[in-house]
């Protein structure tokens, strides 16, 4: 941590803010420059990083040094982590996870028929949500456990995963019965209380980064979930909200890179949300391969003009097979596979 | 709704189209351009905003005309709302109101003296924390039920009304027991379970703006809390993520206008968050004052580089004091007071 | 400045950059912390300001200390800068200046009329532009010299003083001899080689801030006019890029305060540009007085609909009459005047 | 165009806006609506585009239909736009070139060391500026005329094109005496006096997008040069500002398919300004590619950490060759080629 210190700082304000580092534990160390005194603090800092001392008057700003997550970063762990599903499917491993379906879970035979198309596609998890977070109160909210019962029948026909959403702890138990995987949606991204919940389950969790919020922010909130006891934690990109307004959202493709990087944890993208459009959706799947993601989350629905929710941006389920073909080969030509 | 057709459309998909509005029980017009098809509707836009028309391949784009929100807006409701809160507190009336307080709650003695002292300087609301939302998993995260305990003692010995956050929806109850106002945080803003629950409690919501949400978004979240029978809420500007980095969050000043004209609701500003500083807060405050707002929410404490969350920018009492002193200027040449 | 090191850095590579940063005539001193080595350099700034070190594979992070400007920044020049601009206007004093006008200069007659009116209701500056950055090559492009004519016309007949953009530095020398200030506009604050131009200019200028440009790069782009000579600078916040589409832009009302404790130069607010329309522009503008503002520059119209750029922010003449009045009020409040 | 009236206009007013439409020599049409009165426009957009209705107090908003780019508009020309370079350099066809230098020209010994090293690597067009666009006045500004001297002996010793920018309409002579594409920079892309002199010029033009600007400036940009004759424009994506601050700018990858889908022009993309350091650039290049760019302009640097701009984002040469091989698979596998 370093601590710089308005012109003119008196010798007592140093004396006093030295003192207090101190008592903290810590050693700091102070060098005097021309234009501003700057104090440095050697050991932990996450003592100091609670104690704020910009309240102070003499103090012109704090620098932190370190990241102040570490159970999510390579630090901690060097080698990727690769989350076991069952059923063979392994996410973060050198073959690429699709998971694809509708926004909503609408109807059994519906679910079942596009669960039938995506499994044949490629795909090796469903995705369909049961608890739905819309804008407004007046939209389509979800249809429930019945959801969450469509989608475990779609799971027995088609041997595919289920990954669903979990919008509150209260229906953390209900949700771990029918789902494999967990999903966090980026509403709900700093939701602390729902973070230490399924922090506390063993199922996976697929975390969705929120649409304002920084890298740091989406590691410091797998970090709630790490140290709870869940490290089978997958980290979801889907666009952050800025003033561009041809897309939804605008997909941080550097986002890919930068999570590989600091953190062991896999990479997942979801191209649907930023696109907003369905005409998009293969770039940016293309694009997120070639970034180096371990696994991609898309919409598909048969007929998007009757969807629920999200109809715009769903694939046709003959769009998304041809979809993988394409992914497929920038896959191989990134020495991965689908 | 406007619904614009892709040049070159052919007869037969605006026959598909036509007939899908109608089914819907709407009546289409159709103008035919030099460049472009455009289908009108005339009727309720809400079964049509459910439509994902945008999924077929020949729309270009579709344009809602009229707003989402139906009990929030000042169409609904022409006069201002006024919350009535007891003690003689009515928020949204002539009177200003400023709530202020620590950030979160630390123990008894200390919330006990700032609250003594933000009462002799104006106060009528005090603010204090006891459920933490906050980005890293080791840092404070609140007192809990002892918290509120301690907010309702200063309650007692001041005879100041408590506004306090909600954080899950389990706790509602507990919070609902303790506070004359429920604030829901900005990053609950979209927790929807948690905006039904409140929506259906007797007591006063203080809805705080998400920090990536736009106004529009941020008054659907209010219509959520009406639409479940519960009308009084106050609209809490507190700033919104931007490029812009010497200051923790870009205070939109231009939502209190808006607000108050879209809006029958009152609009309360918390100038504390988007400083980031101290320094900064004085001329949040009068500008929010100045900008037409209906109350303010400030963190003040006594020894802010000690303070448990938000240290930085806390107000030392005797700032608020002086500040309070300043802003009752403001609020006279505004034809209100304090 | 401070280098910190990637964890593992071994004695070669540290040895290799102390050398190099004394090359440069400067001091380094290393820190060795438990996970991190840290080195500090003491001295002139500048100098490795421009030495990428991020550019070695073993750094980490180089974080600066002090400011990158100088000759703006209040620790250069402790008191205000008043800007003399003739008939007795100062702006940067105690009284309040208001620039006004239409947004484009559109004919003789139209000009002169809103001169007179605006001068009536306490304005002392008039604005219009001649010269008019259009995102469209298709809208108008403004009048050019025959603009800039009307212009001085109007100051002759009503003794207003005269603001107007220059876009291009070949016509400096056109703009300087009728102009009492020449403005840059957002899109051009960083067109440096024009920044240089204004900056060898004898007459004051007008810098509005560009719409993506931190208020870091807008001191910037002041210091390369007064890095020229030219001390005459007046900042305009005129509002930033964000993702809020209820308004044209967001008005960063915060630059405010950081402009006047940063700098010792004159702030002027443009509310019509951030509210993009008229009805939100009487409270920008008392929300800016009320942060501390020093002018306001407002445009002004009597046939909005009719303009050949920007009516839909344009106040009426008797509008804007009617907001001077409630300014004045907010000015005494805040110990100043209009 | 559609014009939305406010609840309870009445008819006197509406009949005021009909006929002032027609005035206009446009058809307009009347739908009376329950809760609102929408009027219609039939016929050339552009005329009402300059109209600024919402000028009007009874007008609630005015929704353009149509686009306002034409020339750039994959509409107004189906086919990809080839920009024909000299050397058998072709951009927008099956095969993708690549731009590959130092940031600034620094002297000719290292830049024509950089241009064999990147053209042994694959790349067909040299990148340099020695007109630089630096945030602060003290630091490196370019070599000038002498830099494009440099460049023009790089070219004749290896045969690679030239691309640099030009930063004032005064340089435009210079610069196209020795550039083959003439580079306008983020920060001027709506400097319109310098898109209207590069739109009278003969040399082909890679306008880069403003930091800030959305895509519909960004064509309006390019539109400003076509409209001036030079139809030999190329798109260069750039990145955007956004809150995140874990890179230098937000790449826009989005933007890719956009940019291919709305017009008919190239699509270039720089990963290296985005990324901000060396270690994402393969990535952002990589994902670029498989969204279906048509080329990318990248910084190489023998020593990074000497280059008196940009070193931390500029690749090392043999990092660069080691890119340019796996770009070529990513090519391969969207059926093209490098």
């Amino acid at each position: 941590m370093i601590i710089v210190l308005k012109p003119g700082t008196n010798k007592d304000n140093i004396g006093h803010l030295v003192d207090k580092i101190k008592g903290m534990g810590l050693k700091p160390w102070i060098s005097e420059g021309e234009e501003r005194t700057i104090i440095g603090v050697i050991g932990s800092e996450d003592v100091l990083r609670n104690a704020p001392l910009e309240g102070l008057p003499y103090v012109e700003k704090v620098m932190p040094i370190l990241k102040p997550y570490k159970l999510v970063s390579r630090e901690f762990k060097k080698e990727n982590s690769v989350i076991k599903l069952g059923s063979g499917v392994e996410v973060g491993s050198k073959k690429l996870h699709i998971m694809a379906g509708p926004c909503s879970v609408e109807n059994e035979k519906l679910l079942i028929d596009i669960a039938r198309n995506v499994k044949a596609a490629g795909a090796t998890i469903l995705r369909g949500g049961a608890f739905k977070p819309r804008s407004s109160p007046y939209a389509f909210q979800g249809l429930g456990e019945e959801g969450l019962k469509y989608l475990a029948q779609a799971r027995k026909e088609t041997g595919l995963l289920i990954v669903t959403e979990l919008m509150d702890s209260k229906q953390l138990e209900l949700v771990e019965k029918y789902a494999d995987i967990i999903q966090i949606g980026a509403r709900n991204m700093q939701n602390f209380d729902l973070l230490k919940a399924v922090g506390k389950s063993k199922k996976a969790v697929l975390l969705k980064r929120g649409m304002a919020n920084t890298l740091k922010e989406f590691l410091m909130s797998a970090e709630y979930i790490l140290s709870e006891g869940n490290f089978n934690v997958m980290l979801c990109e889907r666009g952050i909200r800025t003033f561009e307004d041809s897309t939804r959202f605008t997909l941080d493709i550097s986002a890919i890179p930068l999570i590989k990087n600091l953190t062991h944890l896999p990479c997942v993208v979801d191209p649907s949300h930023p696109a907003g459009h369905w005409g998009l959706v293969p770039a940016l799947s293309k694009a997120s391969v070639a970034a180096g993601a371990d696994g991609l989350i898309i919409e598909v629905h048969p007929k998007p003009e009757e969807a629920k929710s999200d109809g715009a941006q769903s694939l046709l389920p003959e769009k998304f097979r041809d979809l993988v073909v394409e992914l497929k080969k920038i896959a191989i030509a990134m020495g991965r596979e689908i």
